[in-house]
């Protein structure tokens, strides 16, 4: 695949990232203060100046929360709260009529459950983030050109395999799909003529794929998708509407013969509609779709309700195609795919951003534990990372399940609707997802000595850590846990204590911390000899009063003290009322005994990876062996 | 005054500010998206790089709320959740005991009354907030040698009576205060040697000194401030502590014999400790303060526990000035003080800050009121700006009187400590400020007629509106009050119209409307036809069901309909319970008859103008009379 070229400039990088859309921002965000050297190329001259996705699910936020950027992206962002159905009349009559309003709430999330903000300022907010850190370099204007793989040295630990060849695009190209052009078009950057261009040789150790949907790496690595190509035809788009359409501030699915158009409302005034575009019974090509019959699909759906049209911002129209890709990792997990680039869906749900910087954060901390030199042996990097694999393929080929459920539950509404609907919610957020067992979720033998009520939590390995309020022991301030787990690449061993007003439990704390401080017997919760953080950080959660526990009394693992710095106040925690915000019920959303208590592993992106018994220091250790860090 | 000088260029603006600091920065704020030109200069270099002010109360929040920063502020700043007391022993024993831990919490408010974060950040937001408008300018490196007033045309409205000569001062004055040096040497920008430096020559119609303590302009105007000169010295050190003292990450107040320090946590590790420096019965001179000086007496206080020091980001040393200037307003209103300007506190409530914050937020939209031209005589202008020393030097001079009792308060505990705590940080929170009658408060029969249940309330002319969370009656999301209360300069007349559920509510709330709309009964809420925003925006908050409304068969006034952007959607709010937050219980707060309602009129800096019946146009009508706009 290599083209020939007179000695091109040529660079050496740990990973190489293609596409710098909101998958490989989210990817680059991993390695914020590290040293792993990370190029991200994209073709497009700058972040997507308006349209595409939107929608953010609170565990997108939570992600956002743990880059730092969480606060910012959700002051921005516009809360969602209802849902409201519409139908054609029962009568017989023309017309559609309002069904039922729901609230759009998950209970277990204790928090707005979706928020809406545009692509182009979540990009915004992942980019700034990275603009500090001198080790991850972005560029725009510049697409890749040949990949070429050196299968020799797959298993050498320090070997570059992948050489890339990289070359300037155009400037003009792909800027202009936005305002009133089909989105269809222009999504490839025009090269400068002949192959003279400026071009660079790029060698990497890694190379994802975050290229979108029509992935240039995909089609390199002979990646095939797999699934529906012809499912349905839609226009999107966003405007301010002139209607007297009493609900165009919720969010509505408007159910006709001809389709269900997705109403959302965007900031300010505007509104986004997926509008489903029917041609007798041939679905029409994309590209001959225009602004006017798109909207005469909506008038017809919407009616007798007007439906005008102010400002357009954006609009686009495709053909949905729900495919997943048949590998995601390639060449020895030297190569990986993310998002777009390995599975497609209908938007209906607002999966597509949200399953991208998804997928991309749970590859980010595999490859950043592997690029730090952590993982021991070569066997043992390829088993972690083939998690990527075997953690979000099965996620991919869920939602395109789901999918095809979602539509019927609105075309055809059952008496069950209620449920349906919940379950659907839940399911969108993610909260379905539980990554099955390998080197990094592991059933310990501690679940089933804590019996079976632990089960029926959501406390289980392989699910994301519940998000819970908790009040700092030091100072009484609230946090959502989530905030507080910091994309650090740290695994955590989170010691819920219990009630420690009972003196057993208080001893039992302390005698953990003894021995994890004094005996070596974890290496990994210490300060390491190069000054470097520990690769597990050491968290208790108690429910006792915070008067009962003298922190400075504590072993120091639990509030590590440095030189420069002094204390380490925020390791410790209490499910106790806050003075502002209200009792949190920690112990009981996660349904953990507060008088057994339990230690859970969580690994860096926030999932579960075990869950033991309070003092199974050893579980803690069999654990981390087996990813062999 | 006028220095002569050959033909130096000269500019004409509006507004000319003098200092940029968070007074001046909060005035400028008031002056975004308006077309008034408005020059602010400082001496320094830059924005404020440490140190300083830090505390926020709540009731400044909401200002920065309604500039639109609130969020990026608080998602910065550190909460503060409780204050423990400590004492001295009562067994005469050495040593200090930890006496009680109170929450700092005032339950009125329903969010935290307090976050602490440094002034350069809430400087850099207020900046920022201001690059955009490019009728602010803002100079650094800029002062002013003279200014000279022609008292002439002081009632000529277009008249630019105020010439003020500026010059450059060199870049490398007053940059160093920081870094453990004395903060009270180096405040005054050294000027470039002779009087053949650049200078500028700028008519202004309006001054306003924002120029701290030393203020310039205070002494141009020949105002002198009157109190107390020698209360005492102060050390106060920001710093990473190394100490075993148990509450470190807790406000502290630390009463021993030599005096009370108070401790307060900041970012990360740091905290901030103000220090009383004694010298047996005289006052040392802070200029001869060290740094060793100041931590000796803070170990005398803080003993038996150690008190060591990592860090130091900054300290300062100074005596406390607790003193009022004589008048606010000068020059028949054409000249103001603002802020440290014209009174200075013990640092001791956190006071400093705010009320420059609030003195600048009071003085702002009655300025631009009156450079927008909406005050229809030469008298009515004066009278509305003569209402910011009428409002603000009382608070002023109260401060100093709540000082002095705030301090005994620590000093010698009474049974009802906790009682007087409570309203000691009501006071300090502002919330027993009641601006007098005046053409901008009005206690109107409206009052009387509801009778007194409306008068225990807090919803009185003269005091802020109390913050509120309601839900929008078009898309379920919840708000505060005074977020969407963004500071355009416009009133707000705020329809409580009650339960609407009754038809006779709900057509009275029609009949409202339909006159406000129709008969150009108030000709203030409707767009003028120069296309500018109305002086007066009607809102709606009913406490029926958000399904007993029909939004859009509502009176245009309530939802205006714009034919760029569509309707409004805004202006409508329920009293219920949110989907995602709970419910906000407005009425209860703020103790309105949910049969009765009635109008209240918010001042543009949200306080309230007057209480009025629901249906009392008239009332709204004459109250902007009296204000003549």
């Amino acid at each position: 695949m290599l083209h020939t070229m007179s000695s091109p400039a040529s660079t050496a990088v740990d990973l190489l990232i293609i596409g710098a859309g909101p998958a490989g921002l989210a990817l680059g965000n991993w390695f914020r203060d590290t040293s792993i050297r990370v190029l991200i190329v994209d073709k497009k001259p700058g972040p997507t100046p308006r349209g595409q996705a939107e929608g953010l699910k609170s565990t997108t936020n939570e992600i956002f929360d743990s880059y730092g950027i969480g606060s910012q992206i959700t002051a921005e962002s516009w809360r969602l709260e209802e849902i409201a159905c519409w139908g054609t009349r029962k009568d017989g009559g023309e017309g559609i009529v309002r069904e039922q309003v729901i609230p759009d709430k998950v209970e277990e999330l204790g928090k707005p459950r979706e928020t809406m903000l545009q692509q182009s300022r979540v990009e915004h907010h992942m980019l700034h983030n990275i603009f500090p850190h001198n080790n991850i370099e972005i560029r725009y204007n510049t697409g890749p050109v040949s990949v070429d793989v050196d299968t020799s040295c797959l298993h050498e630990t320090d070997a570059y395999p992948v050489s890339v060849y990289l070359e300037k695009v155009a400037s003009n190209a792909s800027a202009t799909n936005g305002d009133a052009t089909n989105g269809t078009n222009g999504q490839n950057g025009r090269r400068p003529n002949g192959h003279d261009a400026y071009k660079e040789r790029i060698s990497a150790k890694y190379i994802v794929g975050c290229d979108g949907a029509r992935s240039w790496l995909r089609k390199q690595l002979n990646v095939s998708l797999e699934g529906d190509l012809t499912d349905s035809v839609f226009g999107v788009v966003d405007m301010v509407p002139k209607s007297n359409f009493p609900d165009i501030r919720r969010v509505c699915y408007l159910r006709a013969a001809s389709g269900t158009i997705l109403l959302v409302p965007r900031s300010n005034k505007e509104v986004r509609m997926y509008i489903p575009v029917e041609s007798g019974t041939a679905l029409p090509d994309p590209k001959d779709l225009t602004f006017d019959r798109i909207l005469d699909a909506a008038r017809k759906i919407i009616a007798p309700y007007t439906m005008n049209v102010g400002s357009v911002s954006w609009w686009s129209a495709y053909r949905v195609r729900q495919r997943v890709g048949n590998h995601f990792c390639r060449l020895n997990e030297r190569a990986f795919l993310v998002g777009d680039a390995v599975h497609t869906h209908s938007p209906k749900a607002g999966q597509g951003m949200n399953t991208s910087i998804q997928d991309a954060y749970n590859l980010g901390w595999k490859l950043r534990l592997v690029l730090e030199g952590q993982v021991r042996s070569a066997t043992a990097r390829q088993d972690l990372l083939r998690t990527y694999e075997s953690e979000r393929r099965p996620v991919a080929l869920d939602l395109i399940a789901f999918d095809k459920g979602f539509l019927k539950l609105f075309a055809a509404p059952s008496a069950q609707f209620d449920t349906e609907i919940l379950q659907a919610l839940k399911f969108t957020t993610g909260l379905s997802i539980r990554y099955p067992p390998s080197c990094a979720v592991q059933l310990s033998t501690g679940v089933q000595r804590l019996g079976p009520s632990l089960l029926k939590a959501d406390l289980v390995p392989g699910k994301r850590l519940p998000d819970f309020r908790v009040v700092y022991q030091a100072d009484g301030v609230p946090t959502w846990m989530h905030k507080r787990l910091c994309a650090t690449g740290q695994f955590r061993m989170m010691i819920f204590a219990g009630d420690i007003a009972d003196p057993g439990r208080l001893k039992r704390l302390h005698d953990v911390g003894k021995y994890l401080g004094e005996s070596k017997s974890l290496k990994h919760v210490t300060m390491p000899e190069s000054g470097q953080q520990p690769l597990v950080e050491v968290l208790i959660v108690h429910c006792a009063g915070r008067d009962q526990l003298d922190f400075l009394a504590l072993p120091e693992v639990y509030r590590p003290w440095s030189e420069e710095s002094g204390y380490d106040y925020w390791r410790v925690f209490a499910d106790v009322e806050s003075v502002h915000d209200g009792h949190g019920r920690a112990y009981e959303r996660l349904e953990i005994d507060r008088q057994i208590g339990c230690t859970v592993v969580v690994r860096p992106d926030g999932y579960v990876g075990a869950v033991l018994d309070v003092e199974d220091v050893e579980g803690v250790r069999a654990y981390l062996e087996q990813i062999n860090v």
